[in-house]
C-alpha cells in the first residue's frame, strides 16, 4: 500500500468534539440547548438504525434530540404538519426528515414545508440555490464531508483538477459545486460520459459517488491522486457474508493513489458530524449569533 | 473560414415568432395578456437603451409591458415597497430589475423580495436551487439561451464534452448546470484553473463567459468543437473608433471551430428572446396552465 490512508472515522470524531466544546457556550448564550428533530416515518430497519446513532450522537455533543416516529401509514396531512409544528417551535434548531418515505407519501412536498433556516440536510431549494449563489446557507452533510476529508490531506484545492462521478442532487451536483468553490477545476461526469476512465485519470482529485461497487478501477487513477469514495454497497463476499465495499476498487487503488478513504470508515462517519455541525450553526445564526469558529 | 455560424440574430427572432404565436391562445385563456414588469433605478446609459429594447420587444410579441423608472437617489424602501406591490399585481406575470443598481442600494436584498414564480431573470436563491434539483423552475436567460444555441447546432449533447469558461452566478454557473442536466459532461473552468487551453481543447461545445477581450485563442481550440462566445467586451479598434468583441478570437476560432456564435449577434439576442420565454411560461404557470408548446 502506497496510499495514505484518509480517517473519515477520526476526523468525524474530532469534529465532533470540537462541535462539542462550541455547544456550551452557544447554550450559555441562548439559554437552551441546540435542538435536532428527527422525523421516523414506517419501519425501516436501516433507518431506524441510523435515526438511533444520530439522535446518539446528538446527545453526545450535548445538543437536545426530538425524535419522531409515525406509523408507515401516516397520512401525508400528518406528516405536513408535523413538520409545520417543528418549524414553529423555538426549541428545534434543525429538522431531518429520515428517507426514503414509506411508499404513498410524497417526500418532495414534505421537504419543500421545511423552513430553510432548520434544513439541516440542506435538500431545499433556498439552500441549493444558496450553495450556486455562493451565500450562506446549510449545505448536504454527505458533500461537505467529502469536502473536509479532501481537504484534510490538501489544504488547498486551488488550481486542482477534481473528477466528480454521480450527478445525483444529495451527493454530486452539490459536491461539484462545492469544490469548485474551494476553487478546484471541477468535471461533472456521470454515466453517460464517454471514456470515463480517461476523464477520471485527469484527476488529482476523484469523487466517486454512483453507488456500483468498485467500478472505479486501479488504472483510473492518476498517480497520486486524492480518492473520496462516497459509494457504500453491500456485497457478497467471497465466503458468503455480506460485506460493505465503496464505488473505488480499494484494493487497486490504494497501490496508484496518494491518498484515499476506506469503505466503511471514510465518508460515512462525516455524515453525521456535518449533520451536527449544521445543528449548530443553524441554533447560532436562528438566534443572530456568529457561527461558532473553529467547527 | 470553415466553422459554420450560428445565428443568434435569427435564432432569437424565430424564437420570438414561436412565443409570440403562442401569446395569443394563452391571452385567450387568461382572459388578459401576459405581462413583463421591468423596474429601472437611475439612469444609466446602457440600462436605459437595455430597458427601451425589451419594453419594446415586449409589446412585439404581444405582451403587456410595464415600465416603472425611478430616480437614482429612491431609498432602498421604495424600490422594496415596488417589487411587493408588483408580486401582488395579478397582470404581472414577469419581475425584472435591471442591474446594476446605483451605489447605495442593495440589489441582493430587493432581489430576494421577488416572487419565484415571477422571477423571469432566475435569480432567486429558490429558482438557482431548482437548477440544482432539476425541477421546474425559470432558468436564467443568457444561459437558457447559450444551451439553445449550442442545441441548433448539436440537437443531442448527450456524451459530448462542455467546458464552461467562466463561473459568475448568472451565467457560468447556471450555463454549467443546464449542460450537465442535457447529459453533457462539463467541466466548469474559471481563473484558477492549470493550463486553460489544454482543459479548453479537451472541449466538443466550449462556452467562454469570462468578459476578457479574446482570450480564447485559435489552438485552444479542438479542431470541429463548437464555440458559445458569451463574452461582449468593447474595445478600441485600430482606427480608433469603439468596437464589440467576444472572450474568444473569432478570427481564428473560426478556422478550427466547426460551428461558431459571432459577437455581437450571437448569444446577445437569445438573453431577451428568453427573457420572453420566462414571461410566457411563467403566465401559463401562474394561471395553472400547461407550458405552451413549440417555444
Amino acid at each position: 500500500m502506497t496510499a495514505a490512508l484518509i480517517d473519515g472515522k477520526a476526523i468525524a470524531k474530532d469534529l465532533r468534539e470540537r462541535i462539542s466544546g462550541a455547544v456550551g457556550p452557544l447554550e450559555a448564550a441562548l439559554g437552551r440547548k441546540p435542538g435536532l428533530a428527527v422525523v421516523l416515518v414506517g419501519e425501516d430497519p436501516a433507518s431506524q438504525v441510523y435515526v438511533r446513532n444520530k439522535a446518539k450522537l446528538t446527545r453526545a455533543v450535548g445538543m437536545e434530540s426530538f425524535e419522531h416516529r409515525l406509523a408507515a401509514d401516516t397520512p401525508q396531512a400528518e406528516v405536513e404538519a408535523l413538520i409545520r409544528q417543528l418549524n414553529e417551535d423555538e426549541t428545534v434548531d434543525g429538522i431531518l426528515l429520515q428517507l426514503p418515505l414509506p411508499d404513498g407519501l410524497d417526500a418532495n412536498a414534505a421537504i419543500a414545508l421545511i423552513d430553510p433556516e432548520k434544513d439541516v440536510d440542506g435538500l431545499t431549494e433556498v439552500n441549493a440555490g444558496r450553495i450556486v449563489l455562493g451565500k450562506q446557507g446549510l449545505v448536504p452533510c454527505t458533500p461537505q464531508g467529502s469536502v473536509i476529508l479532501a481537504k484534510s490531506h490538501l489544504p488547498d484545492l486551488s488550481g486542482l483538477n477534481a473528477v466528480v462521478i454521480g450527478r445525483s442532487i444529495l451527493v454530486g451536483k452539490p459536491l461539484a459545486l462545492l469544490l469548485q468553490s474551494e476553487n478546484a477545476t471541477v468535471t461533472m461526469a456521470h454515466s453517460r460520459t464517454k471514456d470515463l476512465a480517461e476523464v477520471c485519470r485527469s484527476a488529482d482529485i476523484l469523487c466517486a459517488a454512483v453507488g456500483r461497487p468498485e467500478m472505479v478501477r486501479g488504472d483510473w487513477i492518476k498517480p497520486g491522486a486524492t480518492i473520496i469514495d462516497v459509494g457504500i454497497n453491500r456485497i457478497e463476499a467471497e465466503d458468503g457474508t455480506a460485506k460493505l465495499v465503496g464505488d473505488v476498487a480499494f484494493d487497486e487503488a490504494k497501490e496508484v493513489a496518494g491518498a484515499i478513504t476506506p469503505v466503511p470508515g471514510g465518508v460515512g462517519p462525516m455524515t453525521i458530524a456535518c449533520l451536527l455541525r449544521n445543528t449548530l450553526l443553524a441554533a447560532a445564526r436562528r438566534a443572530g449569533q456568529p457561527d461558532p469558529q473553529g467547527v
